[in-house]
């Protein structure tokens, strides 16, 4: 009866507050798991605001023994403000992504330590000395960890929820978990596949230089039906639990271990589109170089290596995933059954290289989308962005946008990964014409 | 209190039973809108079993004034009995698709007057004097209602609930409201898309003389990669919510009426399905006709009308579903702001016809697979098995499966519906190398 009076004992039931720092305080007392964990009198733990992102609260609290993350959801967009509300459920799709990759990519997110959906709030291990892979790439920083790492975490995430693996209503089961979190997935279809591509006041770019450039964007019809067919294939195209927004800003290097974190994006999508994010993330970090060299040739090793892990982390992640089907494709797809003998065999293997290479197709595609979206739509990203000349940021830009409208419309030359890294090497040092 | 000592009062409450004859008597007597509707004393209405279909149990029930058919699932499939158990859940989204299509396509799927989840049990319009479609087409009848009716049908089911008209989370939400009823697409999964392409006891076709094209079907490797793209595309493809079970056997006819019946297996699948399903069966019954014919020619100008209402069910449809677009999409997909001007309508309206092409290729293999499942699986239709003499049928059934191996290999000649019907018509005195 006594407990009855108390939902509050199950933390699971809590009412949503937001927790300031005294509050939150309290409340990681109130958890013996992450009180013990972190040592010391709870008045003695450190607690900071962290958050840099666009949606969330984060703080790092520090105690006397370890230091854990606290992420909470706020009810609207924090870069925004109340006025763009976003549910609260977030943070329950996003437990769920995390403790799905942590079963099938272990040691590669990190550890959730608690989670509370009525606050909806999660507590995670303290990713340290780790930093954004962005801000090291900005930096001219190489990860040598950073291929074999971002290649087992797409390969096992992807493959491991897609229908090659899952039984259909094993798959069909996910799709239903995680069909609510639509209010992100909305978000993703407005800044990436629309607004970028027709007038819409969020959308800013390196004014006056790229105002040419993102007038003919808005008239390029042939983008306009390559785009459309990307985010029909991103609404209706379920083909695995993808992170949702795997780009550079939401992975967490060290030279030598990478943590990929901030899952509340995921959703049964398309496989290329979490495949495309990290290309176009490395490929904006390469065009973004030259505007970060304070002499001529001064970053050319890292542009080297970046084009280089660019290759790499395609051809490792079809390696590493057509290895697993290989392995023990348990699911409902290709049966084997179907390809016994030596010359089923082969057939499977060359069908297994069709598949592979119709996912490159929609990997370039879903690449260039999220590069012309970072240059043109609401939300940037410091490789270009820390570029302070504002015409040297444009003509990285106006580069990165390049290669991006070819990507995405004269597709066929992107035949292999060499393909796109060639393409990328050529517009190095190309002049574009700017406005104003 | 006392009405929560009763929880039988709400008849969706009710635990499952199987209602026999003199249970289903009382149970409709209680329910008045029944009762009233069926006129006379319940004691004098007659009920008759006439469930002829694979999977429930369906009476009729005629009273002094009008009559009702009242369709309950059983716990197992019905053809086969309790050793192959199915989920009595099936009624539950038989009743959700039937009330959505009836919105859709009013006038098209019988009404629904009653439905209790709890006894898997719905209680539908009486369709009379209405006749299963596939056995007007055995006795040769022409329905000249049938193209207009199917089409609408189709395109507004299928259009209204695509991405073209419903925003993403509409569709996420119809999605996951479908999802559980994958134990019914497990079926087509193994009998149509996976079964008939090896060797599975359920098979079954005409011995002998079908012996060697059935192992040719086993050997087939191009087919068997067709065949495992077209069912990664039905598991993976929620394009819409289909009917997914629509052959001749799910249309109830007369010569001024048509109504779609037994949606059990609707759920948001590829569109392409629904559109094979119906081509698939009026392509077999145009084949079956030779076996059905007691002089030469006897059914020559049936056959004409079934070839031309192949033709004209396509292109009917994919008329009624272009303009259902341009009339007014309102869904997420291929937003109008990205096609301005009468420049951008010129392109939008070039990229809907890519659209149709790319659905016709769907059609055109979803329509072969339909037919090979008909000639090897477990089900067979009566077009052909009313075929007495076994050598007769087996040559129908060879005409079939050459034009099906065609649709689902040969892709390239099938640009148009007119390719399919030429090569139906061409096939139609051909004499296949019989085995025994």
């Amino acid at each position: 009866m006594s407990s009855a009076h108390r939902p509050s004992a199950d933390p699971g039931q809590e009412d949503y507050r937001i927790l300031h720092e005294p509050d939150l305080r309290d409340y990681v007392a109130r958890i013996p798991v992450l009180a013990a964990g972190l040592g010391g009198e709870p008045s003695s733990w450190a607690i900071t605001e962290v958050g840099d992102g666009n949606l969330n609260l984060v703080f790092i609290v520090k105690g006397a023994r370890s230091g854990v993350a606290v992420k909470q959801a706020l009810p609207y967009v924090r870069l925004v403000g109340e006025s763009w509300p976003l549910p609260l459920s977030r943070a329950h799709y996003e437990y769920l992504a995390l403790t799905r990759q942590a079963e099938l990519a272990p040691g590669l997110v990190p550890t959730v330590l608690h989670h509370n959906d009525g606050l909806a709030l999660t507590v995670m291990e303290l990713l340290e000395p780790h930093i954004i892979m962005r801000k090291g790439l900005v930096a001219g920083t190489q990860y040598p960890r950073f291929v074999d790492d971002i290649t087992t975490f797409m390969a096992r995430t992807l493959f491991f929820t897609s229908d090659l693996a899952l039984s259909a209503a094993e798959k069909k089961e996910g799709i239903a978990a995680f069909a609510g979190n639509h209010a992100l997935c909305k978000i993703t279809e407005d800044l990436i596949f629309t607004d970028p591509y027709r007038i819409a006041e969020q959308n800013r770019w390196t004014e006056p230089y790229l105002d040419g450039l993102a007038a003919a964007l808005r008239d390029d019809l042939d983008l306009h039906v390559a785009i459309s067919r990307l985010k029909l294939k991103f609404m209706a195209g379920p083909e695995a639990l993808i992170h949702g927004d795997l780009h550079t800003g939401s992975i967490m290097v060290t030279e030598s271990q990478t943590r990929v974190i901030d899952p509340e994006f995921a959703f049964y999508g398309p496989m290329g589109f979490d495949v495309g994010a990290v290309l176009a993330n490395l490929l904006m970090a390469y065009f973004a170089s030259a505007g970060h060299e304070r002499a001529p040739g001064e970053r050319h090793a890292f542009e080297g290596w970046m084009l280089e892990t660019v290759a790499q982390v395609w051809n490792e992640f079809a390696r590493k995933f057509l290895d697993l089907w290989r392995g023990g494709a348990a699911g409902d797809a290709y049966p084997i059954s179907l390809f016994a003998g030596e010359q089923g065999a082969a057939r499977l293997e060359a069908e297994r290289h069709a598949y592979m290479q119709r996912l490159f197709a929609d990997t370039v595609g879903f690449a260039a989308a999220k590069i012309v979206r970072r240059i043109f739509g609401l939300a940037h990203n410091i490789d270009f962005e820390l570029i302070e000349d504002p015409r040297r940021r444009a003509t990285s830009e106006a580069r990165a946008v390049r290669l991006a409208r070819a990507m995405m419309v004269e597709t066929a030359p992107f035949r292999t990964i060499a393909d796109v890294t060639g393409a990328a090497r050529k517009l190095r040092d190309w002049q574009p014409e700017l406005s104003g």
